[in-house]
């Protein structure tokens, strides 16, 4: 995905005066409307200054980080995660690569987001891909999901809030997720690093909820609801009640790997402590609010394209998955041709939906400043316009 | 050993007025006359403040820190390294995980650094271990390795300056080392994690020096010679002229890993461009001059202690291994319980050999403050005389 981005990026005509509008990776840190809170910045600042952060951090700091994660999680769980449930990670993307572990198989979902199968296949861990449903709203296809698991899968894998396709899933669609696992007889991985990150009409329920029905595994981090993706805080947490990763040794085994901390730049451990403050949780409110501007203005600028069509509106994350109606486009082939072209006239950089295992859709990222999104959407349709297929578009007319 | 070390932790009686001495693990920083410069801690600061660094680093960004990295390593090497032989990681750890890959056979030195044995185990990497050489300084057992390398063995892996022996080999036997990874078809890991970290008689020399002769893949960072380990700036470097690594698919292999850059707090990636400069090696002089007379102090007072056996006195890293002669001693049975009573009598934490593999050794730092390193050792001494196995001692004098 990010070599075929890339690609994209190579095809912008650099002498175009307009501005590039980046589409395709979900940062909203460039724009003011984003910036996380000042006082986030000054903690990192102060713990820099005080030069208590340049050695190894200490077990204390550790377990102080470790439970304020705890503390944090446990707010929106029916019982309370302990200390020991939870582990550290170099942003939520660290603890993937913790997770997609050898020797077992794993179910993933399509469109997903491609770092899994970057992993499983590095770490030589057999993954299939099961169907999330379009047309019912991007739910989890769970009669495929039983048919795929066989005797060797140990889990799968959940995005929710989804990337990429804004969904946001229902308290009753995750349970029925939980009951399936439990059927099988396996965990969920349920990636919640844009957890909270919802302006829709359903809530943010976490995987968790469900622990007991089955176990859960829940990656998360700071990046998205905070607006510092580069800030790299994350956490593994086990949100199993019922201690069936404990009898089946998942967690001592990510206990030891507990020294994945070692990996962590010393200073963020205080930041874990500053971070889960109410005066920063403000600021969170305000995004949310231009977040929800910027998808609903995605949402109706798309619906007004010829050519493209968008399933559902996002309700969740920074992204919405769109399709392409290929014969609509006269001389256009697929949707990495597009975005090739569309980078080259119009300066508009979105990823082509093959990145993700989805031929002829495009991800669209909302996470811009919305004056920049009119733009480039204005440009999408503009380009959509002039490469119209014209006997289809009289027969519309 | 991390569990052993906090085992031993446990053994101090918390009510003793003295300080406690912390001779187990390397952590510098913590006393004034190891301070990392103010200009580095500046850096950091400015980069916060700036509100650049909260997203995720630019494609640019990247490769102007990768090209900082071979630049720097590039001025002791007799060849040029390009910025595509630099991947960069979360400290010199980081590189250790990555290269400790599944679906070989790795030669691994004891004593040694336990986190290669973990991760290999966690990666199901097969390993054999390789005798260090007390007698003969610690030097690598040429003849050990030759015999255990299998038709599946692809590297050896050489700390250099050594942890924990304190040793750094010659030009010479560097270069027979070499000849012997060619001999076997294999590469070198050179964990050179303490580059420059050397106050004997013996230069560091680079393992990429002899390049040409077998492919090395070098792991470093700025922990130790910047005296900011917290910080977790490091890096793998393929230092491999012949481009044997290429042929053989392992570079491919280590660029698709670059988003192991994913994990990088994004701030630092301006720090290496920053940690270079010509004022930050001014520190690394001052530091280097305090940890020879701290290694001198710690090599004379273990001379003079009853029991305990120092081979070689150390001349790089922040280590030295002693041994303990058994039968000298009253009451004690191993060097597990010789820490453990060492702490509960006398508030000094050792580490003891077994976690690296050498029953009734010892690891001690001399990283600490002098006045602090000199008490910790007096009361090393009290504890040995007092059990001191009386026969012997009568018969000593």
């Amino acid at each position: 995905m990010r070599a075929l981005v890339g690609r994209i990026y190579g095809c912008v005509d650099k002498s175009d005066p307009r501005p590039l509008v980046p589409l395709a990776s979900g940062d909203p840190t460039p724009f003011g409307c984003f910036r996380t809170a000042p006082a986030a910045e000054e903690a990192v600042t102060a713990a820099v200054a005080s030069g208590q952060h340049n050695g190894y951090p200490s077990a204390t700091g550790v377990t102080e980080a470790c439970s304020a994660v705890a503390r944090y999680l446990s707010q929106y769980l029916p019982y309370e995660l302990s200390t020991g449930d939870v582990v550290l990670t170099a942003g939520c993307n660290h603890g993937i690569e913790i997770m997609m572990a050898p020797g077992a198989n794993v179910l993933l979902p399509r469109p997903g987001y491609p770092l899994y199968e970057a992993r499983a296949s590095l770490s030589r861990l057999e993954f299939q891909h099961y169907n999330l449903l379009p047309e019912k709203g991007w739910e989890v296809d769970i009669q495929g999901v039983e048919a795929l698991a066989n005797a060797n899968t140990v889990a799968m894998v959940v995005v929710n809030p989804n990337n990429p396709s804004g969904a946001v899933y229902s308290y009753q669609h995750l349970a029925k997720i939980a009951e399936t696992a439990r059927k099988l007889g396996i965990m969920v991985i349920s990636d919640e690093v844009y957890e909270h990150f919802v302006f829709g009409s359903k809530p943010f329920v976490p995987m968790g909820v469900f622990g007991e029905i089955a176990p859960v595994v829940t990656l998360g981090g700071i990046s998205k609801r905070w607006m510092v993706p580069g800030w790299k805080l994350g956490w593994i947490a086990l949100t199993d009640p019922m201690g069936i990763l404990r009898r089946k040794k998942v967690s001592p085994c990510l206990v030891n790997i507990r020294h994945a901390c070692a990996l962590l730049f010393h200073l963020i451990y205080s930041m874990y402590l500053m971070i889960f403050k109410e005066l920063i949780s403000q600021i969170y409110r305000n995004v949310m609010n231009v977040m929800r501007e910027t998808a609903e203005i995605c949402y109706q600028k798309l619906k007004d394209i010829e050519g493209i069509t968008c399933p559902h509106k996002p309700e969740g994350s920074m992204f919405v998955m769109v399709k392409l109606e290929m014969p609509c486009f006269d001389g256009i082939y697929d949707d990495i041709n597009f975005c090739c072209n569309l980078a080259k006239e119009e300066s508009v950089v979105i990823s082509p939906g093959s990145g993700l295992g989805m031929k002829n859709w495009l991800r669209i990222t909302f996470a811009v400043d919305p004056l920049l999104l009119e733009d480039g959407l204005e440009r999408l349709k503009t380009f959509c316009l002039r490469h119209g297929n014209k006997s289809i578009m009289n027969q519309a007319s």
